[in-house]
């Protein structure tokens, strides 16, 4: 059975680094399928990578080999890893990226890789995603028992990335999240899920308060094009977690919003 | 047999978007070949993106799946199509990027898609790129009939595109057209198809003049080459259409030209 | 046994351009694996082209067929080659992207496209790309012969790209060599190879000095992480050649340097 390889990097795409990594893997596993998510991860920002793959793992299918290259620390003692959570498998470097996994109901295990006659050789001290990675992700493809990488390790030892949770005042039906990324679409991410807006308000969605940047904008709509080209709208987007938008626009241009602004939402007034 | 899907969005490649739309695709239609048309459309550009198809689906094989997101309406009674043409299969919203397709003496029926039970459920309201038309593309890659997609629609009924063709003056030998789009190379793209410059000029074709923000071009040559490193020049394109560009330079930097300026061909004088 | 055809170009993503080449491809040898080396080849850049594809084809399997089509020439009368090298092939302008590869040890033999039976019809005179090298590619990957494609030529006639060589002065244990280009991250790499720098300085590696842009670095390490956060440092990079970069920062930007800049190397004084 073919196998899914997804490949997230900071790499960008003017230099070979993405098209070498792909030969040593169609090298030794060439009925495998590889899936570019993402080349231009803001350089070293591995919150971003996290966010990216966490979007993104759920809509591939079981078995699927996500290989995310972020790694600021290449040349130092930090681990690279595979973790299997939710019937598929995750390599990167153990700097917090793949941390939201360890929360998974679905996690189950992690391994240090350790595995040299799988390396390229030499291997190299400034590009472990072609040397070691690569390999070991196309040698996982080819069928490879995950216990032949590496010693199983204490998944409490990895690192994480802290996420500041949103602050829920249910007394006052107020969410205090913030801005936690934008789209090519100047869409802006936030922090707070769709999930939790449902909880707190129902079907009252419609009519809540939500504030950034000095800016209100009232109800949360169910669809850009419910508000008119140009108008700034909030909704649960395709993460499903809240984003403010513009419909047909740029919310980030218009509001100049950035990573980290903080985001309110309130109970609005009951419409007469 | 396996098929071949190509995608055009405008998504840009930061996001997980263009990845999703894939995993949902390979999880459904392993076998499945995906090409990247483009993601680099301009937000909500149909009219960009219509062009592009335009000139792309016909380097493609009899059976090619071509998928069209640029959907500005997403979440609004805009319908979704399947569109089958030139012994293709055309996915996209209703807002005008397969109108050309209407007037192919090779068009042969189109459908609005309604068939829940292949959608990914919940479907979002704003992302019916991963949630209907991948699926969608998938199921149709596995072979399943387009009337499965749901009901025929009258082709009258769906949008179009409005181009203004080139106004053909034949007393005077005259060709007025406008400036449609600019490529990577900064050549820029023209209304004014090779096959009307054939029928209106045939070999007298070198000696025209082509005027354009101002500038005066003589001649349509063959080739880039046949102008010196520097020169401007009027060329028919890849695009099987009439292109102003700068051998090993920028056309579109030279003469300052934007999208929907007049050009306007003439015969020439006979040279001596 | 299916095929790897890679893809270098300067077409950008913007435009259909290495779509359409990838649907003759498939088209023809709907077996074949592409892979996207780089589209964003600086237009017209041989040079750059060729350092990439010399940095990249050693990763591929024996077999593959790298087409790379940087072609300022295209309409005039450069010749479109096959060269066979390394167990590969490679398929280009006769522009001197490929000249790197006559000094190779594996050289074998190199051919003059000449098979209109395999070009698309009508053959464009402005993308060569797609109507000849593309499904010749496509040919090769479906099995044909090399010799198939066109007659042997000389090599020696082939377009070369002069490179200057670093000069060594082995009495002063100097290395003067020069900036040949940037990455995504802002590193910049240069001519001098890490074998040199190895038979030179050896271990004392570690204690030379390089010289770049009136900025003094000393040492060479053996990874990023070897220096502190935005400190600049000297690396023999993923090319195996000496780079100049700024650990988890932007080299490039921080000196100022540009292609053509002279980098040279000193012995440094033993450390007590």
């Amino acid at each position: 059975m073919p196998r899914i390889i997804t490949l997230t990097t900071d790499f960008g795409l003017e230099d070979e680094y993405v098209g070498v990594m792909k030969g040593v893997i169609l090298g030794r596993a060439p009925e495998s399928t590889i899936v570019d998510l993402s080349h231009t991860i803001e350089r070293q920002d591995i919150r971003q990578a996290a966010m990216l793959i966490r979007s993104a793992y759920r809509y591939f299918p079981a078995g699927t080999i996500h290989l995310i290259v972020v790694d600021p620390g290449v040349g130092s003692n930090r681990k690279l890893i595979l973790l299997l959570a939710e019937k598929q498998l995750f390599l990167a470097p153990d700097n917090g990226v793949l941390g939201f996994l360890l929360d998974s109901e679905n996690f189950e295990s992690v391994y240090e890789i350790q595995c040299p006659r799988y390396y390229m050789t030499p291997v190299s001290t400034t590009f472990h995603g072609r040397d070691i990675l690569a390999p070991v992700a196309a040698e996982l493809a080819r069928g490879i028992s995950p216990t032949a990488v590496g010693p199983a390790i204490d998944h409490l030892k990895l690192q994480r990335i802290r996420n500041a949770p949103p602050k829920i005042d249910r007394e006052h039906f107020m969410i205090t999240g913030e801005i936690t990324g934008r789209d090519h679409f100047g869409n802006l991410q936030t922090s707070i899920a769709g999930e939790l807006l449902d909880s707190l308000y129902g079907k009252a969605k419609n009519r809540v308060n939500v504030f950034v940047r000095g800016v209100t904008i009232t109800g949360i709509v169910e669809a850009f094009a419910h508000r008119g080209a140009g108008e700034l709208l909030a909704v649960v987007g395709s993460r499903d977690s809240l984003e403010i938008a513009v419909n047909k626009g740029n919310a980030a241009k218009r509001i100049g919003a950035e990573i980290g602004d903080e985001v309110r939402v309130t109970a609005g007034k009951p419409q007469s």
